[in-house]
């Protein structure tokens, strides 16, 4: 049968069933806020984060003397649970809510003081022992706990983000490795450019996911700026002096992140630039990566009225109608996602613009796309290193033939015939469908068949040399 | 203890866990892909609707007179659960996956199928008796059975948005109503103006939304049109004589929904302009209803250092620090949702630019951000009809009194003393803190104060009236 | 040499150059905004628009009773000036700026004021004859005036889109008659799907811009809706009884553009949700259009390491560096247009959410980018119609041996021989490189040659119909 | 009467009016492109950058030994011209143009080389001796020329921007100073808060916009990086050994800008990354200074029936109707410009995304909006720091009153008191509109006057202190 205990705010009382560790406040939230169906427990992070901020706070306040040294213990002790991702059911708030996330911060204080309780052996809801608001949330406000706690977990995510980010560039690097002696076409707005290597290609995928990494890293860093103690506008009211840099050097040590104090806590406590600033590099990671899965596709397109230059993993039969039909899946998975943080992106900035005077209360929509952006992208980078780009073969054969066949070939002849002269040969091969070497050797002997030779050996198409006559 | 069937496809073979309806090409969806986490059960009209698709194709192949009655029978049974929601639990394919649909049209293919092979008394897997692909997906391919169950879903879930907003419009009304007696202040670019009701101003929140729910009316009409029996590309390949018709009879009578055939088959196979429209109308929906929550933000602001006009139902504390203080969350909460639509609409946006030739292989990412952005503000739009516009109430007192000591009122001395010399009233009015009245009528004698009492009564500033000198 | 009049307003006296026709808060207007450097004059429709909104304000303010004949006679021959386009470069405001169409109000005013005061044989700047505010703007607000304008320049500037639209249907309607007997492969996810005609591909690109005209159409209809005598906020504060009616009436005379009176001018004073459906249904047929140019840079990609199926006219030399390159640059141009018009819309959606209480100050940013869309995407239509479209051949040979080289036919097998058997042959087919032929006919014997035949006939390709065992 | 020169390219032959610079390819693009009607001489910076990348490489050329010194010496002389400014108005090309610059990139070599030979003392069009893509464009093409000149383009103008950044952060940083002594209510949600001065809420703008300078200048870091010497896709081919790293020694020279050869030069050629962050930041930027200004505009709302804490500039009259009106004209230029980047980075997010293999052929309409994008913010941020933000005064009794007629202040009282007692006075004071210390002190006895007054004092609301019971 369930019971019930009874918890009052100044709005009123309510009946909380006994075997919940959160309180009125939260059940308020839960009662308040139905838009996503997705409770705040699905990013465990999240909930982590917030025990590593509400232990340091419990620290720093012991430090400085405000804390009770056995309410704090139960605190930590409390907090210590949540670090061990215990309780996480008991984080119940939808993750779009209003109220600038004072409903995660209270659904936190509420959760650790019930869990605090009753390590010091009293009933929940017997907050006279031990307070969400006067002891777990002291010296704090929804206003610097909760964008802490986003932080931590943000900064843990990107983290996660650029492992995989490694993972795949090293895949790329790889393959580039791999291919360096495949002859292909390069093309440029999709028509026939000039000779290059299917290496070169991949290598330069590789290259490309490097520099996202450093860009991610560089705003990571950007997230390490934190404004506890600013309290509820960045005033510090009703912090003990000294307690900003105390609870700032307890969380550094509590968790290894690098957070150092915002130098203006006014400031820091509404602007959202650090969010923009990673979902602006997460976005450009995302397209870039999209960028590739659409050559991906393209370079795999046929197999027999596409390029087919390269065959991808086969993962799944590609149609319920069309028999033997594969089809780029993981690519495609990838550029969807990829759209997704786009939208997230706006998202993210409309939310950051939207924030007034001396917070920003959009914050919580900004968790959520920033949250989903970053684990999607996640999943996807990790699932096209592992179910993609490590099992890409090469159609060598197929490649070269291109090349030899190609007209763009004739660009090497430049330095030696000039623009004009080259255009006319490349003009008649289009038209008549002649090769270049039948115009340019045989028949208008422009040149020698062994300079001819060595401007079109395999050796100068992969690697070429400046050649003039 | 777990026992396992053998499947296979043309890729190979698998184990596939008895005890489970799906099939070896749902299980390679659900290894290939894990991006959200999210399994496409938790959007059960789409489901319902695979339901309803597959029982239309089964009961127009048996009509044209190419599908076994007895395994017709069978399927449309099986689709009848589907109907009723049962089996949901089935439907594991992540909602973004790559493959244009095709997995979730295999995931529905191969549960009916074994659900139906009960019901012919057969084993799961005795896909010679009921086979995914020759019986359930007959005359059909992904690229028509999806889009087709997409729409259906689609249509339902905005006609709850339709719904929602009704009673949103209603509830605005209804407050209009109620204050039409409320002087108060109108303002543009949030400087005085001139006065206006209270009342006037929640009608024209009423009437925005009643136009929201004309163009939304609109764009669900366009999602009736469906691409049954185009299969594969919109040639009909593999699809009987007649079939395309019949397929739409049936799936107008069994949902009622008025889905009718398009024109253009291979048009309408590779084209998402639908669902971009439904989006764009969204996003509209969304913005006009964002603004109007930021107006109530605004005006409820305060109370002692805000304007503090009307006061919004006092739904949770507001703040782990500032006792007492109350926040406007529900619009708060509708806010963010907004902005959640928006970047969705840029997602679908991207997602529909990146169709290429015969197909849209990105619907998947399009579907998930679509039924996101309606389920969202279905529920946002909920929550602020209930939870907050129909017990907004009004400071009446305040109201008037800003509109009594505003410089804004002289404009309506404009006809009588013209632009230039009313200028100079407000100007003197602004400089010398003096009132309007006090400078116009006893200091510079202007206008007789018969005259201003019959301009400035409280009839005539509720239904301002011409009044020339 | 230069000589000045002096005008002034509440904020001071300036020295107005004696030969420009705009006046003190043109000039203002001048100074304070410099961010495009783009005038409005560079909007000749919407300078026109204003000649016809005042000169129907001056005759409703007349069939009122309320403005003196010979004023009214001169604001009229000013308005249609104009309307002629004359005096166009006295429209010096820039595109953005604040003060919600203030300026741009004021700037129409002050021109028609002083050309008129010309007309009546006064000099410019005496006002006492023929004043701004008192005169030209009488009974209207820039909140009624402004909105109506820019209303008017969208209502043509959107046909104007509306007619290189169909003139771009009927291009890609007569391609798609031209290549009817055209066999191609059809391509899902760039993977060879199966066969269709490049007639039916082209008749797919005309039948969905035949959508999107539909949807123009629609919103253009929306724009229709006017809120003259609206005056500052809706509540017609200083018009005349009946002036709203009457304005309305006079403005679709001269304009012969069906405009009506909104139904509750205090919302239609602050809403910007047509402005919204306009700019979306803009975006939505820009991304249409872009697919379609996506398509075409794929299928002619090549000549000789591409797909190839069709062929662009050749507009440039596609390269400074590869002699005979030429590149689908008119596709190009369009795809960048349409990613134009998708950022606009983004502009103009967080413009429209930015409203605040009863107007929306944002509105000269929407007008620019609704501006800028139109005129780009007419220009970039029309550019592909005339410039590539009806330029398009076929490469026939190169299609057809495409489609018989494929693997992609055998799905016309599966009625016959079941999806399972069917597959095998294309996995046969693709790692032996063996026709589908030899295998089927010739290897297996699964079906005789006549029956082949039948299902492979050209005929057959074309027009598929149902063909089983 | 106007004369005709013949040019021809291998397309075929124009004629050319021998007055203008140009050759036969810009004439091409002149004829194509017609999409916004801005030619790219409204950007100076890039034909000034044009200059200099093609003075580079004619002295690059020359030192590697494969170019006539006499033809160097022209391009160089030619090339000055263009550094000077000269000539500019021989650049035509649509802002907008398909073809990834290529047209740019001929216009520029057309206009050198003809400038050239006049130079040497030949007609225009005598390309014999200077030709355009021989000489001009030599180790050349325009997927490395145009990116370069584009980034040495934007390399100065997102200096521009930093410096009114610099200035904007300042004009902030002496308000925050000249307002520190000015108590006001602090509020979050649009609910009052907690005191705090204006100067802190002032020196928090300074703040923010000095972290945006740091942020726009690591962007700006990332735009030094070039591909000088990939020529055609990144394989350097008909580039002379040691040319790519000589190149970029002579631009840097030439520039004074810190330009570095890319690793990596086939990503390089293909890589829009670095404009994706650039638009990233800017969006960041814009968008937190659309935030001040939002602020800004609600702080001075009124004058009577608004916030009134602050005084704009009074710019501009506001109203064509209402007398004596003054709008915050500046702030809303700012935000509308700010709506504006934001689209522009989607615009420039799709354009990136929509790169194909070795190139991107969207650079035109990333240029485009990068440009538009940091001279309308340039000049916004100029306009806000010289017409608002220095003439910024404050009601310095209003913002007092507001604090001392506040609830808010009940926070002070949570160390002593405790949340739930301060939260009863806060509620007790809302319902009766008694004071707060009337409650606390007089009625309910809850503290002394003295610890009142002690914590109540100016010195310590303006630096509040921790005091505990």
């Amino acid at each position: 049968m369930n019971t019930f205990r009874k918890e009052h705010d100044f709005l009123g009382e309510k009946d909380i069933p006994n075997e919940v560790y959160y309180g009125i406040q939260t059940l308020r939230a839960l009662e308040n806020f139905n838009i996503t169906g997705i409770p705040i427990s699905k990013e465990p992070l999240l909930i982590q984060a917030f025990g590593y901020v509400k232990k340091a706070a419990a620290l720093a306040n012991l430090e400085c003397g405000v804390l009770d040294p056995k309410i704090a213990e139960a605190i930590c002790k409390a907090c210590d649970k949540l670090i061990n991702g215990e309780y996480l059911d008991q984080f119940v708030t939808d993750m779009i809510q209003g109220g600038a996330g004072t409903s995660v911060n209270m659904n936190a204080n509420e959760v650790i003081a019930n869990i605090g309780l009753e390590i010091m052996g009293h009933p929940k809801g017997a907050y006279q022992y031990l307070h969400p608001n006067n002891h777990v949330n002291f010296s704090q406000s929804t206003n610097d706990a909760y964008p802490t706690a986003f932080r931590l977990a943000l900064y843990v995510k990107i983290g996660k983000v650029i492992s995989v980010l490694n993972s795949l560039q090293q895949a790329f690097g790889q393959k580039g490795e791999e291919f360096k002696e495949v002859l292909k076409m390069g093309r440029t707005q999709l028509q026939d450019a000039v000779p290059m290597t299917l290496g070169a290609e991949f290598h330069g995928y590789s290259t490309t996911i490097k520099e996202d990494i450093l860009r991610l890293e560089e705003a990571r860093a950007l997230i390490c700026e934190i404004n506890m103690g600013a309290t509820a506008i960045g005033t510090s009211i009703n912090a003990p002096e000294g307690y900003p840099e105390i609870v700032t050097r307890h969380l550094a040590e509590l968790t290894g992140i690098p957070v150092v104090l915002a130098e203006d806590l006014i400031e820091a406590t509404c602007d959202t630039g650090a969010y923009v600033q990673v979902s602006g590099v997460l976005k450009r990671t995302a397209i870039k990566i999209s960028k590739i899965c659409n050559d991906l596709r393209l370079l795999s397109s046929g197999p027999r009225a596409g390029l087919n230059e390269i065959n991808l993993p086969r993962m799944q039969p590609g149609s319920s109608i069309m028999p033997g039909k594969v089809n780029p899946v993981i690519p495609e998975v990838v550029n969807q996602t990829a759209y997704y943080v786009v939208g997230a992106d706006v998202t993210i900035t409309m939310a950051a613009e939207a924030g007034q005077l001396q917070l920003n209360v959009m914050e919580p929509v900004i968790a959520y796309s920033l949250f989903s952006s970053l684990s999607y992208l996640q999943n996807a980078c990790n699932t096209l290193t592992e179910k993609c780009v490590i099992g890409i073969t090469a159609n060598e054969e197929i490649c070269k033939n291109m090349v030899m066949n190609s007209i763009g070939i004739v660009t090497s002849l430049n330095p030696i015939l000039g623009y004009e002269t080259v255009s006319s040969i490349a003009k008649e091969a289009l038209q008549t469908g002649k090769s270049v070497h039948q115009i340019t050797v045989i028949e208008r002997n422009l040149i020698e068949q062994s300079k001819w030779d060595e401007i079109f050996s395999i050796e100068n198409l992969l690697n070429p040399k400046f050649i003039a006559s």
